[in-house]
């Protein structure tokens, strides 16, 4: 096969989940000290259930359940798990199968083998469930259970806590885990850090690929089909982080395009932009990646001013970001820097600040800067108890608005979209018609837009980019050209001599 | 690339779904009028719904309901539909999608976008269902609906009726609909035969282009990864029709074997086979196609003595397929044939009659001959009304046990296991342990098994096999070897040369 990769996939390490374990353990019982309560009940969740698609017995592919993963690092279906708060035992619940599971679906594997795989300390049946969990308990009165109930703040579902045969004989605890468990989502360990970087290795890559082998005339999907297929073939992801965005043209102007009502079907033209917004996830840990170029492998000077503008944002935030700095500020710092290049590209008329004090940012760039990373595509924890979401364009997408931390994993995704729905309002209101070129503007009609993210890993002083692909365009443009990634010294000495075009 | 495909995606013919449209119509008129019932109502269908994993705002790739896909042909999630028995009209009710749908999702779409795509008389929104069908209800009282509810015989699941707000004011049949639309799935249309064909077209030659590439060293899921690249950049297929089986060495003995339990994830060996049960699905119409072989790409003569008991067992059924033959017969047939092998093959010792009385066959093949195959992988109407579900061993397992009709499309797939949970048991049995030759059956621990599974359009006089992939030995050791695929002369002339070998 002409396609190859440097990769090839790591050790799952099942220590992980055992760190995971343990630091909800030591999150929990402090808090419960602080709140005076006594240490004892069980963290108890309920893994993932297959399911089947409508009345059929057509099965889709399980992926569990983001939460148990964390703390079981579970792949099989119908699994519970429980952390012993007094003790700290971890207990593993296994569906018991029916005797012709051996036969259709595989060998029934014994209890031991789960404990052994998953490192926990025990695994029982889940028809057995109530009586462990009532010989295990060492406080006094019915066995007290931590589930796990709480917002998800990007969907506005409420997880669904865990429920078995038997359960009325325990007390329930619905508030205290949801909040702490998330905070502990939120600050990644070394382990966790691995995969992520793995799924940013191979998938990066991947987008590589797909930029020297995209061609004009080809459908949006064949992009996908080529992501897919280095991911799964060399990475072994069998799981996206979430479904392809291959949009080309005016699509790019789409924010999530790419699902079944708008299903990457559009045929490649000459002079298109591609906006490609495709990660891989490997052992449940996702990346989160868009590089945006032009199909026939050159930019144009529109082109080049728009995506210029775009990358300044993403390495403007990305050297501003470090433990402390708030999340709006790097939204604000770069709406205003893809601003200011509009307005130098004679795009926007005016002073930057007045625009940025009419939220005319929110006009090019609708979505928030980013997003915490992890087990989710956008991962669970951007506003902590009694955080509001912002109500201004643009701030109200923001996933989160906390300090950043060491440890967090977000995506830095700048954007500069030119989106009918947003710009002829924009141009007609009084407050901000002012700032708009319109002989400029007409001539974006159908650009789309350009998007250019990656994942940012935040350390002790500032932060860590785990996504390596190419990003200036003479890089770019090598690259399509046929250039190794990264380039070699020979490219960049050709890349050098270019350069003075852009 | 070096893969390549003589194939590309044909135009989806949107008649399909008129022609089905106007089938249930006729059906249904025709039941009502022998009933003496009056010809008044609608037939009333709710599309899916995208579905979020868990509390996230991960949504899994939508993919229609495939009654509602049957009827109307709808790729888009949260769409009614409705057909007037009384004038035909066919009626589709949209979601009213949020303004900022255009920015986040895509262009909304006018209501004349849907007609025009779907070939429906009218569309409307879904929250004038209630005024709409009230409107156009030409009997008396209040209008009568035809919702469909009834068994999945092979998922044991009853389909969902449609549900919205005001049904209140609507009369409601529960048990008409169901058996007679399922009927109508049974027997295929040309134009739903054509999509079969393609997605059969597709993955034949995915499948060939995987028996090419495939090496010892390979990991199974690789096998999964370029079958799914081939079917989606060549022929468009986002959609695989179930998850994929590919099984090697032991692990071909487990029938379902790929799912998240089970994930395709073993080091293919040399001297294993390979079972790999594939199949892609185009604009909703599915293919279910194996293929064993060697992964190494030579037969030894145990592989060979297994894969021709079963490749004679499918080339017998298909022989003696034609309308008015029963299933359980085909089934019979396959099982005596493999039987028959076995005990030529000094496997299995005694007469083939009383191995088939003791129910031999289904220690080697515990599942069914076939099954139906459309819309779904496995088709509903397996069993028509008062059909019982037989329950001897392997004959339990049929997904039909009907007689053969023109226009059906089934599954021929005999298989031949070795699988520890069933051989050990038989070979204990009093009653069948006489059978078994011990010494030639520890020969095959871990062999695995053989499936080979073409799709089957039963015509007026016989059938028509849709797939198309190498089956006799020699061409599969050709294909292997890198010989074109159909054999052009040149192949077929040192095919020949070598055939004396098997």
């Amino acid at each position: 096969m002409a396609s190859s990769s440097h990769l090839s996939p790591p050790p799952v390490p099942m220590e992980l989940h055992v760190t995971s374990r343990q630091k909800i353990l030591n999150s929990l019982r402090h808090h419960l000290s602080h709140s005076s309560r006594p240490l004892h009940g069980f963290v108890f969740l309920q893994g993932g259930e297959e399911q089947t698609r409508h009345d059929t017995d057509h099965i889709e592919l399980f992926r569990q359940e983001s939460y148990f993963a964390y703390l079981f690092g579970v792949a099989e279906p119908g699994f519970y798990g429980a952390i012993d708060i007094a003790s700290g035992k971890s207990i593993l619940f296994a569906p018991r199968l029916p005797a012709d599971y051996a036969v259709w679906l595989g060998e029934i594997k014994p209890l031991v083998h789960f404990k052994e795989r998953y490192m926990v300390d025990v695994v029982y049946y889940t028809d057995e469930i109530s009586k462990v969990l009532q010989d295990e308990y060492q406080g006094s009165g019915k066995p007290l259970l931590f589930l796990l109930h709480g917002l998800n703040t990007d969907s506005n579902n409420f997880s669904k806590p865990a429920e078995f045969q038997g359960m009325d004989k325990f007390e329930t605890d619905l508030t205290t885990l949801h909040p702490i468990l998330t905070e502990c989502r939120v600050i990644k360990s070394d382990l966790e850090l691995g995969l992520i970087q793995f799924a940013n290795d191979i998938s990066s890559e991947a987008h590589v690929e797909v930029m020297r082998k995209i061609r004009v005339g080809m459908k949006e999907y064949q992009l996908e089909s080529m992501f897919l297929h280095h991911t799964y073939m060399y990475g072994g992801c069998r799981h996206c982080s979430y479904t392809c965005i291959c949009a080309t043209g005016g699509n790019s102007a789409v924010l999530h395009y790419g699902h079944a009502a708008a299903p990457n079907d559009r045929t490649l033209d000459d002079g298109d932009m591609a906006l490609l917004d495709m990660g891989a996830e490997y052992h449940f840990y996702g990346s989160d990646i868009t590089c945006s170029f032009p199909v026939n492998g050159k930019f144009t000077s529109d082109q080049s001013l728009i995506y210029n503008a775009v990358l300044d944002a993403h390495d403007a935030v990305i050297s501003a970001m470090k433990p402390g700095v708030t999340w709006i500020d790097m939204h604000k710092l770069s709406e205003k820097i893809v601003l200011e290049s509009l307005q130098r590209g004679g795009i926007l008329v005016g002073n930057v600040d007045d625009m940025m004090v009419e939220r005319l940012g929110a006009v090019f760039m609708p979505h928030g800067l980013g997003h915490f990373l992890g087990l989710d595509t956008h991962d669970p924890g951007g506003y902590s108890k009694g955080m509001e979401r912002p109500k201004e364009p643009g701030l109200k997408s923001l996933r989160t608005i906390r300090e950043l931390q060491e440890g967090m994993v977000i995506t830095v995704e700048p954007g500069c979209y030119f989106i009918d729905a947003l710009l002829v309002p924009a141009m007609e209101n009084s407050k901000t018609a002012r700032f708009f070129n319109r002989e400029a503007i007409i001539r974006f009609k159908g650009f789309g837009g350009v998007r250019i993210e990656s994942d940012l890993h935040v350390t002790a002083n500032g932060c860590r980019n785990m996504t390596n692909v190419p990003r200036k365009i003479p890089e770019i443009e090598a690259v399509m050209a046929g250039a190794p990634w990264p380039l070699d010294k020979a490219s960049v000495d050709s890349q050098n001599g270019e350069a003075s075009k852009f």
